[in-house]
């Protein structure tokens, strides 16, 4: 029998709080109403906000350096369900799962998909991996995927995207998400344009395969694996690459995969403008692809990001409905604690976005005032939504404080009772 | 009486040098016969290559700190095009000017295109600027410009671009290249979208305006004046822009205007592969724009540079002829010795591109044989062409040694006194 | 007669606010209360904490491109003084002003200490500038002042310094801020340990020169005006020099001043650590030395700044007392606005940190609870204080919005009317 | 058997090219004769310069997204020497090993280097891991190791360090370099002074283990493993951490160890100033640590570091002796080759420093001549030094071609055959 949170344990712990949820949010509403905003209408648009979850993001994670185990971590797909649905009943901010293959391929797709549904769950884009070889694997990735020089390691490439699609539609997904590590340690290793006409080719031939319905999120990345350059490296190539392959591709943002000081709200206008948005992968960075908890390094720029998104939604931009996924690495901390954290945060950060008060902020853009136009920002980005956040939650059955409700329902000590230690070794790769 | 170096004072010179150049040159074309290169048809190739003069670079540059004034400054456009003729005299690699207006507005666009031809020199691609107002200004461009929230605004801007073409055509210049500081300082001041429309319908009118044969440079840049946004910040806003104006316009890249770490020669194999590669602004950098002479902080980069651009020749891009301009800022050294001498880094760079066995480059390339095509990119990098440009430099009636040359000639000495110093205050701005 | 605005009017504007801030300040009052704050106390700590104003802040900045000047300049030290006193008299929170010699050099320090008395100011660090030639300055500092090669250039340099002591006494002011742009352009134009020692053999001089009580600080900075090599480019080089002059000499932080990614809360900790914090040029940016509003970019940076400050404070460090000051250039606003904002912005994130539960912090450090470490950070950085800052403010005499007081004010308009406007060109350096 | 490279094969592969070297090593003597060096000299320095092999080099690289296996790769440390024998004997540029404990801890230290010894290998510094879990270890370095808050990890890693050094004794090493990934992933995660602290009182316990003639080398990285902050994380740290430590604690520089934009070269030359320069880990990179061949990204920078180094043992000063090894991860290339390209890349820069005409330098730079200074570098770092140091491996009975050779002598597929495929799986961390 495996150990779940009860939804008694949850009403209990939402009686204790609930006076003190009630005064604050009554206090905020009065706030809110003396700005002309009704907190009840947000708090309805902040619940039908949802993130998706890693499938990878429940295990702990690590560095080339080291990956150091935490206790109670899944062991396949069933306990990483299993975390997802845990996550999702007290958030209520999670409702679907973002899969990675190979590393979670189901035996049985339709069974998985009505497993998760038993749990609350469905499934958001799906994610193929060509950037490690699986044991068998006829020709080796260590040189590239689907830009590779060999028509073989490409034809196996787009050979496996397929499958994922295949495997995707099945469950219920959306979406494919192509993520290539494709590029080059050394000037001179790689010829650039031609890498990028074979990328287009072997890409253009998992277009075909999309059903009619479906997209294809092109994910780009500055760095990492490759570190001299990378096939789709920034937000242009990625731009180039889905406006030569058609409508059905578009790309994604995450949010540690550009350069240094770069204005990654600004990349959202520009990809939302010429209809390119595919969504994001949320999590926050100092360095690099550091794949922290979202918010957790600049929730200002997280804030900004959704002010770009709240702004295309209300001035209904056809056809915007960009994906949101949680992609993070949890090396030193309990992967739902960091996941349920995380959504949260970009919860938070959408619910202030929605605080904006968007005719004064057009009035003072166009009028110039710099100063009055950002005082609007920041007075909904110092705004405390947090009474809102747990009112979304304990209305939709979530707990109002789900951290501290995790930490004492005993969960993760109760996996670790379950779950054997998973092999998986600290040593690193270096 | 202007003084300018005579015919005599670099034959003079070079003899004195030549049998040392001749030693060297034939030891050089030895070594290249070994590889398999024709080092005369090298130097045919180097003959063959120009790079354009800015106008402004011929006066000391300063920061917003201080402006520390040079002696014998130009006082005009006529000391400005003695200057350049004279780099272009003693380099033969610098055959034409890029003027900036209205710093360097003819009052007589015939007369001076008669006088830059008279001096051997032609134009290349004129510049805008609506990033200062001038006096008199009915608006103002502090708030922007083509995409300024007034149009008022956006209209004098758009007038004097079109004003610029109007000038060019007559002095024989092929382009405008346009660059605007337009952005934003705060978070909110400006909608990212609405600004980056306005400034496309801005570009349409001046696009409208252009000659048959005429292109219009896009120039992005990061940052500074606007220190949040640029609407222009980076290859993908400009590739954009370029894309919905249409064929005659194409991207500018300046080596300055990039986030750290940026691979700047994939943008440039992209724009290639794309049709839209206008050319470049070179100068080097360590931290910002910070227009230091080409090479003098990165020369690898800048022969990576051209490696995509003489693989970009060699295979035959239909329509590939990007332009070669300089536009750096000479705060602590003679314009004109900084001028030659970033030229001549320029040459050198090609130069070696031009050695670059290509077809063991791609035959390594396609056998993943990544330190193998490095090495044939680092053995070209690596081989000294001094002799080879000198030899180009003699051939074609310049001197072996511009700088040695220049210093000797007293040319510096003798406009100090022919030009009263330069009224401009080192005050700086801050 | 010279506009102010009235006790009257700020009277006025707080009596219609009154009812509102008593509201928030009573729910604030009461959550804080819950997680056993005590709001009060808080707000006594947060009354008695101040920001020095820099004297060149009030008029408009610019960049080497452009200054755009606006209405009302100020046009000497008596115009500075004023609009600082009404800064202070509105935010309570800016005692100080931080001058900056030559450019408000007065010419009679007893004089300006009383007037500055009279208008409720007094004086934080003096600032030396050898980064600028004044008129009929003997020699230049084109090529550097303190680290000079030519003797005479360093003699110049110090003398200067030394006036700037001199005068700073005679404020009252404690100490001497020295920032120099002495640096190189080049790989190779300097020799950087000689260059070091001269500046170490220079500022030895001054040292020397510093009254008993005072401090020197030393100001750090990655580039600019220098864009290749600067002498004190990071903080590192700074606690050298710090070391070897003496423990008057201390280091002093510009939030700009760093390069990329620099995790500057950690400096601080380290300079606290050892003794060396002078104190900080508050501002923000992105990219470079922006000199942007305060926490207009990264609030949670300015947040964590002042983290490690409080913890410094409360864990009752030895000589522990920085210096705060703004340091920003103002280029698109009101710099009263901003100055205003700043100031505010400052207060917040200070207020903030001193609402973290430090007990708790460290429990949860010690336990390895990194996501409960940050969790509480977080909870005292999402805390809405707007209403805390308010009511301190309305005790002290000041107005409950500063902005909107001020905008509905015409202080502005009152002195575009006694001002002419300011001579400064907007032509820019280039 | 094992496979090794007859002296036979490298005389008959020499003999081959020896005309070719000869012509050109004479025309780049008869240049440098011309510039006042004598290259027979220059030579004989370039010859007693070695640089150290890691231990850990030898085998093939990865990241945390995957390590893809190379043929013949070493099993343990026998095949490690044998592989770092080859690179010696071949470019003569390596005649000490670095080793990683306990990747590489022998069983008998003595018999291991009596073993080295045969080879024609040293030992260099020998480095600590307690960035890594090691199998049935009793604590976790999941938190930190030095710098951990429970004194029994400390002890633990305290204890590693003494080890290293006393196996580093035996082998004749004579330096223990000690790197630390301590750090936190969250702000709020660890008190930074707290940590600090921990970390000395660790340090100190190791430095005093330390036999009368060692050093202790610090390294300090910005980022990786941890991505908030690390303990130290760059050079002021380190400076601070050795200075408390005492005089046989020095800073060591790896390369790919700053934040973008960083001058290292001035960090080198601080160093040295103030005696604490260990030496360094030669690399290169684009993005962060990505250690990549050396000199393969910007061979410029390589070089102004030689000049600083050359600079301060031309001018004497005292005890400079730093440590130089390579510290590259070969993810895509045969370790072997990218190790002696890495090696003749670093003499390659160290030949050009010594060409720089000192004494014109110093002259240049004191004239304020910023231009000429700049030249004198750039000549010496265009001088195609190629011929220099294949004639100083002939000399020294090494490979006139090292490359070329290696490839052609058929060790890999050699090793290939003996060494059974290292089980490593390719999986990754991510």
């Amino acid at each position: 029998m495996s150990f779940r949170i009860s939804a008694d344990a949850i009403g209990t712990d939402n009686a204790r709080r609930l006076a003190f949820l009630e005064d604050d949010y009554a206090a905020l509403k009065r706030q809110m109403a003396r700005r002309g905003i009704d907190l009840d209408a947000i708090a309805d648009q902040v619940a039908a906000f949802g993130v998706a979850l890693p499938s990878w993001g429940v295990g702990t994670g690590g560095t080339r350096f080291a990956r150091f185990a935490g206790s109670g971590e899944p062991r396949g797909l069933d306990d990483k369900l299993e975390d997802c649905a845990t996550i999702h009943q007290l958030t209520r901010a999670t409702p679907t799962v973002s899969l990675h293959f190979p590393w979670d391929k189901p035996s049985d797709a339709t069974a998985l998909k009505a497993q998760a549904a038993s749990l609350g769950l469905g499934f958001d884009a799906v994610n193929s991996n060509t950037f490690q070889d699986q044991p068998g694997q006829p020709v080796s990735y260590k040189f590239g995927s689907l830009s590779h020089p060999d028509k073989a390691v490409r034809d196996l490439a787009v050979a496996h995207n397929i499958d994922c699609i295949r495997l995707g539609e099945t469950l219920g997904a959306p979406a494919l998400t192509v993520w290539v590590g494709d590029g080059a340690n050394f000037p001179g290793q790689q010829n650039f344009t031609a890498a990028f006409d074979r990328y287009l080719d072997s890409m253009a031939q998992i277009y075909a395969a999309l059903p009619q319905d479906w997209s294809v999120f092109i994910e780009h990345k500055l760095f990492e694996p490759a570190f001299y350059a990378t096939v789709i490296a920034d937000w242009g190539s990625s731009y180039l690459a889905a406006t030569e392959l058609g409508p059905k591709a578009k790309c994604l943002v995450d949010l540690g995969h550009h350069a240094p000081n770069t204005n990654i709200e600004m990349i959202v206008a520009r990809l939302v403008r010429f209809g390119k948005l595919a969504g994001f992968h949320f999590n926050d960075s100092k360095y690099g692809d550091d794949d922290l908890d979202s918010g957790s390094i600049n929730p200002f720029q997280l804030f900004l990001i959704f002010n770009e998104l709240v702004d295309a939604a209300q001035r209904g931009t056809p056809g915007f409905a960009p994906a949101y996924m949680l992609d993070q690495s949890h090396n030193v901390t309990d992967p739902i604690e960091s996941l349920m954290n995380s959504a949260m945060e970009v919860q938070r950060r959408y619910a202030q976005a929605l605080l904006i008060d968007r005719a004064a902020l057009t009035e003072a853009q166009t009028a110039c005032d710099a100063l009055g136009a950002h005082n609007i920002l920041k007075q909904a980005f110092n705004t405390d939504v947090s009474p809102l956040l747990a009112e979304v939650r304990h209305r939709a059955g979530g707990a109002i404080d789900p951290l501290a409700l995790y930490r004492a329902s005993g969960y993760r000590a109760a996996k670790a009772q379950e779950r054997p230690p998973r092999g998986g070794s600290s040593a690193g790769i270096v």
